[in-house]
């Protein structure tokens, strides 16, 4: 184990193989892309306690239906199949039968029960997955199933969409003298605005934890990290997190609430806090991640609110793309976001490497240069800080900026 | 008059100077824009009836609170100052001092009461007006006052910021025997997501009607024509729409609901109606309007949240100017609306000028062509027709296509 950090965790290079025990495959299908890996397939030879949280859309997808009823019925997980390309959403009965034909085949591949197989999709909603090309992704897997780093980069590059990036990380923390992996990958770039919870998320840990806390962990963790970022507003069908623990780390099982289960979750928040990252910072056509901090807020649900009310304005995003400075469009989205707050006591900064400036203070502009704030939103990770002075509440939201390439991925996607 | 139509009024060309006894001017004034006018006024030798409904964004602008405070009060409204270029928002006391010295500049130069003078501005919020070109505007449009539909035209034009085309519409309704005529002019573009209120419209009516259902035939029309249209899901701080009545018509006084007040309220909607398409038709960068009908709902509440929903979402936005059916996202947006219904069961139609043809059946894609449905996605006007199946309530709303000109314009907007 690396030296730890302040906060009492390490992060470590890795993704959803970092932690003990867990194995990854991927595949080229021909599921809708050509030309590259379109299927990925987690394991765990010793069966997983699970987590996971889903869209709160009313319109579902079939594999959102399936991993809730097995989540919810308590089952021990132990693969998880992915596919790209083809959402399996708006696909009526037929798409449930084909979670359960899919779980059928890992079964027999991999010699596990089939309630102990989870299921993703991300792709076009509407269209059916080809299932004869989905079984033979899965026979092509199982044997080359592996651990290790490469393993679970290539499984993080099969998952994508639009993404430009495959999105990583991974953490140890130390829990009763035992070092304990947590890792993840996830993949999002477009219909990014989760609403208690997240577009495709998997996080491994080798932690031995029980199922009560490894639930509430996630479901509280999710609210500070996926919940707080968007790309475009629009809350997929498909959002899916899901956390499995194998407990082959060996530490004491964490069975109540204390310094142990804490530890983890500090571990767990680097780990979703960083994929969430990761989402915002290749949101479609973006080229900037966008961050806004809402302090002195007398609530924390004051402060998220309003924190994604700005991250979530179109006129603010495309003022990002332009390196412009147009602080009137944060606080007309503060103004709108249905959080109570006096917009004459509001103080705003602009922060990113290239250095830290106030905007407002009191609600009204101070005499700033508009050079040196436009050198500051030319940086690729760019940062407002909104001091709203009526408490001690922080929340952090994380946006992208709207570009000409948003408009031109979106309005081609199907073709 | 001219023939009736079934509904009981009669469309008429013109705008804020169709009815009897309202003038107008327009000047250029110089205030952000060179070379064009950005300066109106609406002027009513009799005093007027006010009714007005405004933003319900938490930071509201100077000229905001100004005309609130008026109305509330029941002030005999005569004039109306408006100016494109800078919209004296997050503008302080000093912002608030403006617009009582706009309405003293009024007052001296036609001769009216302080408190008879209503103020509205558009443009970017942040910078202060320059009074003294405002003064003199003010003083160069008193003498060059006019009625007829020239000088109405005219301050439909001073008054457009991003607006590519001026905005008016106008109607006649029979009430007691008596012609009385209701006209209106209104701007915007960006920044349109009108929450219980919208961007700038000023309706004027020579109808003779008590203040109390002036003020409810406004308040609950704006509910179904500026509150149900989105260019970019960004509540101004400026939205505002006024409504004076001089009572010039000599139509026995509306004084009570009844056919009389359900006629004037036909004519209204029809106003009301007309300016909300023409500015979601006009929504920055756009190529179409985007309407959306759900039928079939419990509740027209239940309608209009599925039907905003749609039209705000970016995604179904950008599939537009693709002209792509995409369908999937319509679904997904309605399932995140926050309404409740049963994705399902719904049926999904796509119609313009080129046709119309059914997509979706009981929430799964019935075997339509993509060719016609692209055919019909072609068109400047398009519409989606949602059938939710749970009852008999219907809702429509207007919004536009998402394009590479919406982020170029908001991305340059203040240089």
């Amino acid at each position: 184990m690396k030296k730890e950090t302040e906060a009492g965790f390490v992060p470590i290079e890795g993704g959803v193989t970092a932690a003990k025990g867990f194995q990854a495959a991927s595949t080229a299908a021909g599921i809708k892309y050509s030309g590259r890996q379109d299927m990925a397939m987690i394991y765990s030879p010793v069966p997983c306690r699970a987590a996971g949280t889903f869209t709160k859309n009313l319109v579902q997808a079939a594999p959102v239906k399936w991993d809730r009823m097995r989540v919810e019925e308590g089952a021990a997980a132990q693969a998880v199949v992915i596919n790209a390309g083809i959402a399996n959403a708006c696909t009526g009965e037929e798409g449930m039968r084909y979670c359960s034909q899919t779980a059928k085949a890992v079964s027999q591949a991999l010699h596990i029960p089939e309630e102990s197989v989870l299921v993703a999709s991300t792709g076009v909603i509407g269209m059916q997955l080809p299932m004869d090309r989905i079984a033979a992704g899965i026979h092509a897997m199982a044997p080359s199933l592996a651990e290790g780093p490469a393993a679970g980069e290539a499984a993080s590059k099969a998952i994508m969409t639009t993404d430009t990036k495959n999105k990583e990380a991974a953490v140890q923390v130390d829990i009763g003298g035992v070092t304990v992996t947590i890792g993840g990958m996830c993949k999002g770039s477009g219909m990014i605005h989760p609403n208690m919870c997240t577009m495709l998320s998997f996080v491994t840990t080798d932690a031995a934890i029980s199922r009560d806390l490894l639930l509430k962990a996630l479901r509280e963790d999710i609210e500070d990290t996926y919940n707080m970022i968007s790309v475009d507003g629009d809350t997929s069908t498909n959002d899916t997190v899901l956390l499995l623990a194998n407990g082959m780390a060996g530490n004491p099982e964490i069975a109540e609430e204390g310094p142990e289960y804490e530890a983890f979750c500090r571990g767990l928040r680097y780990v979703n806090e960083t994929l969430s990252k990761k989402i915002a910072g290749d949101g479609e056509g973006c080229t900037a991640l966008f961050e806004v901090q809402v302090k002195g807020a007398s609530t924390k649900e004051q402060a998220k609110t309003l924190a994604k009310a700005v991250i979530t304005s179109n006129l603010t995003k495309a003022a990002i793309f332009g390196h412009d400075a147009n602080w009137g469009r944060i606080l007309c989205a503060m103004g709108y976001s249905g959080a109570e707050f006096d917009p004459e006591k509001v103080d705003l900064f602009f922060e990113s490497s290239a250095g830290s400036m106030q905007i407002i203070e009191n609600g009204v502009a101070v005499d700033y240069s508009e050079e040196q704030a436009t050198r500051i939103l030319s940086e690729p990770e760019v940062r407002a800080v909104a001091d709203i002075k009526m408490g001690t509440e922080t929340a952090t939201a994380w946006g992208c900026d709207l570009t000409f390439d948003y408009v031109k991925i979106n309005a081609d996607y199907r073709s």
